[in-house]
């Protein structure tokens, strides 16, 4: 009598913490998770459903604080299943008023991975022991590129992700990935400060050696060898970090996730009513050019992706802009405004120190 | 006496021929070739050198029949030298009234090859012999990519070029490789078998059995493998072609080269004043989109090109369009004339027999 009773009055009130839960989590997100709520319930102290929950939140607030300046437009939300196991939420806002295509994108993937395919994934390419050739993995991720329409507006890319691989032992291989970078049409110092600044305060508060490291990793990194240029003015960069700890590595993760509004929308809110010329836009679109050179040519992430079976090709080349410009031998004059910004992407400055 | 007073007279015949000759190349080529006339009339027998005379007369033929449909344009021609060994001539008309970018490049480039770089440039991966690992070589060709403004003129590639490499043992390999291929925005039966119909007289001319191969080798070729799309409705393409001998692929890849005019001029003439929509506008964008996809990713010439040192990045992307853009997840409707491209992209189809 007492026991039952007691218990009943339990699961009631577990059952209604769990509806109250469901509803704020609905709230919070743009579509419902990936692995589900009672699946993350169930394993809500592991690190990969804590990491789930930060690039569910991250790719909410960032959509929100894009929507708030872009009143006209709204996202698209798209949540796709991959047969091979896992899925994602693709949210699309294109041809608003500010922005021309902005694009946030959430993976949550599993299965089995080819020994081949593992040693791909890592940029330092760590030898994995397989099980048959085999290894069980899990995968995911935010992330985002925002091309807006106006030339003074920086396009604005980040990505953070989280693999883990199990080998034949059952030990497991861990690391984090990301990175923030701004590509701007036009240089503006002012901006290029503050957004390195706002990254820098980020990865401060968890080990002063981190924002060197990884600002030098991103300006490596964004290089359209063939050009003799990076992409944009850098940011962070970073891949296969597994240490101090689990724990540690995800505070500064989340850290960095927390600092892209602050680093991007108070630029966006400063420049989006700018008035430009048509050549000015004329400039956008060959530097977009360069954008689609980068990303189809040497970027890691869309390679990986392309070769990727069952990988969603729409969610994957939301990176690309909405529209693009070539032309033959365009070389602007000195010291014109385009030569400003293409010396800064052929010689990388530092911004704080 | 009488003996000098004729050799005087043959010599002076001789360099009156000289004269006519070069007046008659200048007026000819585009610009003058890349080895010069001395060398080539010294070496007039030779076959790299009857190539070399092929690709630039292609050039001029393709130049002019395209600069008398845009009679405002007029193609720009740049010579340029590669500090390797070598150069090229690159002919292009940008933003005209019928075409938005024609390129016709011509490249004649020698020097030495790594072991490695020479396993790539062969499709089939033959094995050759270095002295030191190093390997003398010399590669021409003729490539060019027409982007017309009309959605209802489609876009057209051609590339014809000869390989020679020296083994260590003083041995010649050497091969041809080349082809034609169409890019429509819509579909036009009448064009897609005229274009095919005109390819295949000139390859029936030589064999039989080489339209059959090479239509087929050509929809392999320019697969977009991420989208499950071909670029085009194809044309022919081949690579590695050694035999039956080098007079014979000479003589095959010149009635390519002639039937280049034929093929497609008259396409353009048919439809450069059709009116359009500006849906039929945007879907051309679209398909440009994919083109560049399938340049950047897929084409083994330009990321060949971009991987070599000292090439010139602006002929190498002269391929690329003008204007492009991407959407995401842009289906269009069931049966509509875009849905009609996109079934013979994804399926290809036999256009004569």
């Amino acid at each position: 009598g007492l026991a039952l009773g007691l218990w009943r009055r339990q699961a009631a009130l577990a059952a209604a913490r769990e509806d109250e839960e469901e509803k704020e989590l609905r709230q919070r997100f743009m579509a419902p998770p990936v692995s589900g709520l009672r699946e993350l319930r169930r394993r809500r102290r592991e690190l990969r459903t804590r990491m789930e929950l930060l690039i569910m939140e991250t790719q909410a607030e960032v959509c929100r604080a894009l929507a708030a300046l872009d009143p006209g437009a709204s996202f698209a939300v798209d949540s796709w299943e991959r047969k091979e196991g896992g899925g994602g939420i693709s949210c699309v806002l294109q041809d608003g008023e500010v922005f021309e295509k902005a694009g946030v994108n959430v993976s949550v993937v599993s299965g089995l991975l080819s020994e081949e395919a593992a040693r791909q994934m890592r940029s330092r390419g760590k030898s994995l022991k397989a099980k048959d050739g085999k290894l069980p993995f899990c995968a995911m991720g935010v992330s985002s590129v925002i091309h807006p329409k106006n030339p003074h507006v920086p396009t604005m890319h980040f990505n953070y992700r989280y693999f883990e691989i199990e080998e034949a032992d059952g030990t497991k291989q861990w690391w984090f990935g990301g990175g923030t970078d701004l590509t701007p049409t036009y240089l503006n110092e002012e901006d290029a400060v503050h957004f390195h600044k706002t990254l820098k305060e980020a990865c401060d508060k968890h080990d002063l050696k981190l924002y060197p490291k990884y600002k030098k990793w991103c300006d490596d990194y964004f290089y359209i060898k063939h050009r003799g240029e990076r992409r944009g003015i850098g940011g962070i960069f970073f891949d296969d970090m597994d240490s101090p700890s689990k724990e540690e590595v995800f505070q500064f993760v989340k850290s960095c996730a927390k600092a892209v509004v602050p680093c991007y929308i108070p630029i966006v809110k400063k420049h989006c009513h700018d008035s430009f010329t048509p050549e000015e836009k004329l400039w956008q679109q060959l530097r977009r050019g360069r954008y689609v050179e980068f990303n189809l040519v040497y970027d890691r992430g869309t390679k990986f992706g392309l070769l990727t079976p069952g990988s969603r090709i729409e969610s994957i080349l939301m990176s690309l802009p909405l529209t693009a410009r070539w032309e033959y031998m365009h070389n602007p004059p000195e010291s014109s405004k385009e030569a400003e910004i293409l010396e800064v992407l052929r010689n990388p400055k530092d911004w704080v120190h």
